[in-house]
C-alpha cells in the first residue's frame, strides 16, 4: 500500500497493460482488490520539495486533531470502488483469452460474478461460435455496470454516512450564521473528493455545484439564492426569513504544488493566481447580483479556498473589510499542520483559533466570528485529509495527470465522491457544454480509444418527482444529448468506441437513480 | 382598405410579383403605404358560413362596447409598420434596375431614405461598376433595419400605449383577486398580436410567453412562479404575501373557423379539442407542480381561452368544481357580440354580466366574482377586436396561412405585437428548440427562398442589466445560436440565403434593444 518515493508519472496499469493479466484471478481476494486499486510506479522520479518532510504510512504519527477511524472508512470505500473499477479490464482480458474453450459462456459468467459482482449479458455470450466476443460492448456494460453498483451503495446504504452528520452539521452552520452552505469546486476530477474528503462535509447539507475553472453560472446562482429564500419566508426552512444569517457561497480553486505550471487548473492555463482571481471575481459577482436583484439589505457571505491537488492541502482565504476574500491573506492548512502536529489536540485547536484570530489583527477586519467558527472547521477537518494523503499516498498522490474511468455529462453526479474516477461535463445542452466534453473526450482518447476501448459516458438528468411529466422530460434531454454527443463525435460513435448510459434521478427524494436507457440496447431493456 | 369577400389564398405580392413593380414610386404616399400592406386577392372564392353575417367597413356599424378610437390607432399602427415591410422588395426592385445608370449610389440612397427610410450601406453600392449589387445582402439589410426602427419605436415612443394603462391595469388585476397575469399564446405568428389587440392588454403587466401549441415549460413556470412570491414577500411588490390573491396563468390555444382541419394549430394536428385539452392538461400540470412543491396552500388560477385565428373572437373556458377549466363550457365573444350588438352599452354590459354569472347556476360551480369580472373585462375587449377584423378585414383575416417576414429565435420578442409578421422560434439553445425553428425555416424556404430571397433571422436574449457579465454571456449567447443555425442549414447558409440580426434586451428597464452583431458585418460593426 505504500510508495515511499511517489512518481511524477505513471500509465494505468490494470487497464491496459498486459504485464498484470496472470494476476487477475488472484484479485478476487480482498487484498489483490487493493493491490488493483494501487498505482503501479513506471518512474520512480521523487518530487522532493514538500514530500521529503512528510512521514508516510499508516504507523506514522498522525496529527492530534486526525480522525483516524475517518480516514480508515473513507479509505476502504475509495479501495472497494477504484478497485472494482480497477478489475474490469484485467477480468475481461482473461474472459476474452477462453472465449474458444468448452463451457465458456457458463465460466464466464460466473467469473465476471465472482470478481466484478456483474451480471454479463445472456445474449453477448451466446453467439460466439459465430463470431468472436464484442470486447468493446462488453467493457462498456461492466463499466456501467460498475457504477451502477457504485451509485446504488451510494443513495442506499450511505457509505459516507452523510446522513448520520446532516443534523450536527446544518446545526453548526446555523451557529455559525449560515443558512445554506453551497461550494463550487472546479469540474476537474481530481477535485470531486471535495466535499466528503478534502473538507469532510456531509453531502446534501454543503451543496456542490462544479463548474470548470470553479466559474459557477451567476444566473444559476442568483436562482439557487431565490430559492432557498423563498423557501425560508413560506416554510422557515432551514430558518425564518428574518434571522440574521446568511447564505454562504464557497469557491474551490486549485493548483499543484509538485508542477505548478503544467498540473494546475487548465481553465486558468494553471497559473494559480489567475485561478484565485477568477474565484475572487465570480464570487464578487454573484454578490453585487444579489445585491441590485434584490432589496432590503440582500446579500450573500463569501469563502474563496485553494485545494493542492497533490496533497489536499487547503489555503483558506481570508475576507478584507470590505468583506471580499483577499488574494494575499491566506491560512495555508499544511503549515498549520506543521505548527501543530506535534501539540497536544487541546493546544492545536488553541492555536488554529489563534491564527484566525490574529488575521483580524493586521489592520484589516479579519472574518467575523461565525466564519472563524466554520474557518477552524475546516482547517480541522483538512488535518484529517493531509493526514489521508500523508498514511495512504505517501503524502502526496502518485497521479497528477487524468486518471478517470468514465465521463459524467449533464447534472451533478452526487455518489462521485472519489478523486480522479469521473470526468465532469456539466451541462444542460451540448451546444452550450461542449467545450468541456471537448475536453473530455480529447483525454478519454489518449486513456481508452488509443488502447482500444470505447468511452463510457454517463448521462445524469434530475427532476423534481412532485412535479408532473419532469421525469419524462428529463429522460427525453438524456436521449437529445446522447444523440448530440453521437452526432459531434461520429468517429467514436460508428464504430462503437462511445457508449452512453442514461440516467435520471428524482431530486425531491434520497432514493436511488434510475437507468432509463442507453447505446447498449440491454440497458434500455432493463430501465 | 376592404374587401367585400375575403379570400381563402392569397400570394404574397409586394414582396416578389413583378406586376406591381411600376406602382413602387408612387407608395410613398401614405394612401399607398395602406395599399401595399393590403393583401391582393388572387382567388376571389368567399368563405361563406361565418362571414356573410358580418358587414365590412369602417361605416358599418360596430357594436356598442367596441372603442373606435382604440381601433384607429391600432389599425395606423398595424398599417405603419406592416407596409414598411411590404414596401422593401417593390422598392429594393427599382434601385437594382437602375444600378448601371449614372449618379445611381446618391440617387439609390435618397430612393431608400424616402421610401424605406433606411441608410443604404454606402461599401455595398460602390463597387457596382465591378459586380453587380449583392441584393440578397441589400434585403436582409434593409428588412434588419426596418425591424430596428419598429423596435425602437416600441421601446422609446410607446406607440400601443401599454405605460398609459399599465396602473390602471394592475390595479383591476389586483381587485380581480390576481396578483400577476401570464398568458401563454401558441408561438405561431397568427398569435403574436393576442395581447394588444385580441385581449387589449398592456403588454408587461400581462405578461406572455410563448410556446409552440402553447405547451408552456412547467419547470420555467414554476421558477417565475416563485420569483414572484419572493418579491410579494421581500419586497411587498405588487401586494404583501399574505394578501389572498393569486398567481394568474393563462393559456391561448387556437383554432380555424373557416378550415379548421387545415389551418388550425399545427402543434395539434389542426385538431381543436385536442389544442384545448393540451392547455387544460398543462394549466392542471403547472398547479400540481406548485402545489407539490410548496407547502401552506400554494396554488395558482387557472383561465384557458381559444381563439379563431379567422376572425379573432374568443372563447372563454368556464371553470368547474374543481377551479380547472371545462372544456365544453365556454363563452363564444362572438356570439356574445351578436347577442349584444343591437342593445346599448349598458344592457350588452349587463347582458355579459349575467350570461357569465348563469353558467355558475347550471348545477357546477362557475368562476368567483373575481374572475367574473375579468372574463367579462377581457369580453368586452374583445368586442372591440371582432370589430376591428370587421371593419378592417371584412371580418375574417385574408391570410390564413403563413406570411411572416423574419424569424425571431431566443428569447420573447416584447416589440412584436403584430400578427403573422414574425415566426417565432423560442428558445435557450438550438438543441432543445430545433424542432421549432426547422418549421419556420421550412416555411420560409417557401416564403422567400423559393424566390431567391434570404431568410432573415433576428436574434434575442434579454439580460438582467444589474448581474455582472450578464450582458456579455446574452451576447456569447447570440453568437453561439448563429453558428449553430448556420451549422444546422448550411445549404442556406453557404449561398447567402440566410442572415442573422443579433439583438440584446436589458430585461431590468424599459429601454431599447440593442443590435450587438450579425452576418452582415456592417450590422456588428454599428453595435
Amino acid at each position: 500500500m505504500k510508495h515511499k518515493k511517489p512518481p511524477n508519472r505513471r500509465t494505468r496499469t490494470p487497464m491496459w497493460s498486459g504485464a498484470r493479466a496472470s494476476q487477475t484471478r488472484a484479485a478476487a481476494a480482498t487484498s489483490a482488490v487493493s493491490r488493483e486499486a494501487t498505482r503501479v510506479i513506471t518512474n520512480a522520479d521523487p518530487g522532493q520539495d514538500e514530500v521529503a518532510m512528510i512521514d508516510s504510512g499508516e504507523s506514522a504519527t498522525l496529527h492530534p486533531l486526525t480522525c483516524q477511524e475517518d480516514n480508515r472508512r473513507l479509505r476502504d470505500y475509495e479501495l472497494r470502488v477504484k478497485g472494482a473499477f480497477a478489475r474490469i479490464v484485467p477480468t475481461l482480458k482473461s474472459i476474452a483469452a477462453r472465449q474458444y474453450e468448452p463451457d465458456f459462456e457458463r465460466w464466464a459468467i460466473e467469473e465476471a460474478r465472482a470478481l466484478l459482482s456483474v451480471e454479463l449479458p445472456g445474449d453477448a455470450l451466446a453467439n460466439i461460435w459465430l463470431e468472436r466476443l464484442d470486447m468493446r460492448r462488453l467493457f462498456a456494460h461492466v463499466t456501467f455496470e460498475t457504477f451502477r453498483a457504485m451509485s446504488g451503495e451510494y443513495f442506499e446504504r450511505d457509505p459516507l454516512d452523510r446522513h448520520g452528520r446532516a443534523q450536527s452539521f446544518r446545526d453548526f452552520l446555523l451557529e455559525c450564521g449560515f443558512h445554506s452552505m453551497n461550494v463550487t469546486p472546479c469540474s476537474d476530477g481530481r477535485l470531486a473528493h471535495t466535499i466528503s474528503y478534502v473538507l469532510r462535509l456531509p453531502m446534501g447539507v454543503a451543496r456542490r455545484r462544479s463548474y470548470a475553472g470553479a466559474c459557477f453560472d451567476i444566473e444559476d446562482a442568483v436562482q439557487r439564492w431565490a430559492n432557498v429564500e423563498l423557501g425560508r419566508f413560506r416554510e422557515g426552512v432551514p430558518n425564518l426569513a428574518d434571522a440574521p444569517t446568511r447564505y454562504l457561497k464557497v469557491v474551490n480553486y486549485h493548483y499543484s504544488s509538485r508542477d505548478p505550471k503544467r498540473q494546475g487548473c487548465a481553465a486558468h492555463g494553471s497559473d494559480t493566481r489567475r485561478a484565485a482571481e477568477a474565484g475572487l471575481e465570480q464570487l464578487q459577482a454573484f454578490r453585487r447580483a444579489v445585491e441590485n436583484t434584490y432589496c432590503c439589505g440582500a446579500s450573500i457571505a463569501m469563502l474563496l479556498i485553494g485545494v493542492d491537488t497533490d496533497t489536499d492541502r487547503l489555503r483558506i482565504h481570508l475576507n478584507d473589510a470590505s468583506g471580499g476574500a483577499n488574494l494575499d491573506r491566506f491560512i495555508d492548512v499544511g503549515e498549520i499542520y506543521g505548527a501543530t502536529a506535534r501539540l497536544d489536540a487541546g493546544s492545536a485547536r488553541t492555536l488554529i483559533h489563534e491564527r484566525i484570530a490574529a488575521a483580524s489583527a493586521d489592520g484589516s477586519s479579519g472574518p467575523v466570528t461565525g466564519m472563524q467558527r466554520l474557518i477552524a472547521c475546516l482547517i480541522e477537518n483538512n488535518l484529517s485529509q493531509i493526514d489521508y494523503v500523508r498514511t495512504y499516498e505517501s503524502g502526496q498522490y502518485p497521479d497528477v495527470g487524468h486518471e478517470e474511468r468514465f465521463i459524467g455529462v449533464g447534472a451533478d453526479f452526487e455518489e462521485v465522491q472519489l478523486r480522479n474516477l469521473t470526468y465532469f461535463a456539466f451541462m444542460r445542452t451540448l451546444e452550450e457544454g461542449a467545450a468541456n466534453l471537448d475536453v473530455g473526450i480529447k483525454i478519454f482518447r489518449r486513456l481508452n480509444v488509443a488502447h482500444g476501448l470505447p468511452i463510457p459516458i454517463v448521462l445524469r438528468f434530475d427532476y423534481a418527482g412532485q412535479v408532473p411529466g419532469a421525469r419524462e422530460r428529463a429522460i427525453e434531454r438524456c436521449a437529445r444529448k446522447a444523440e448530440a454527443i453521437a452526432k459531434r463525435y461520429p468517429d467514436l460513435a460508428e464504430r462503437g468506441l462511445l457508449h452512453t448510459l442514461w440516467t435520471v434521478h428524482d431530486s425531491s427524494r434520497a432514493g436511488p437513480i434510475e437507468c432509463v436507457g442507453g447505446s447498449l440496447q440491454s440497458h434500455g431493456g432493463e430501465a
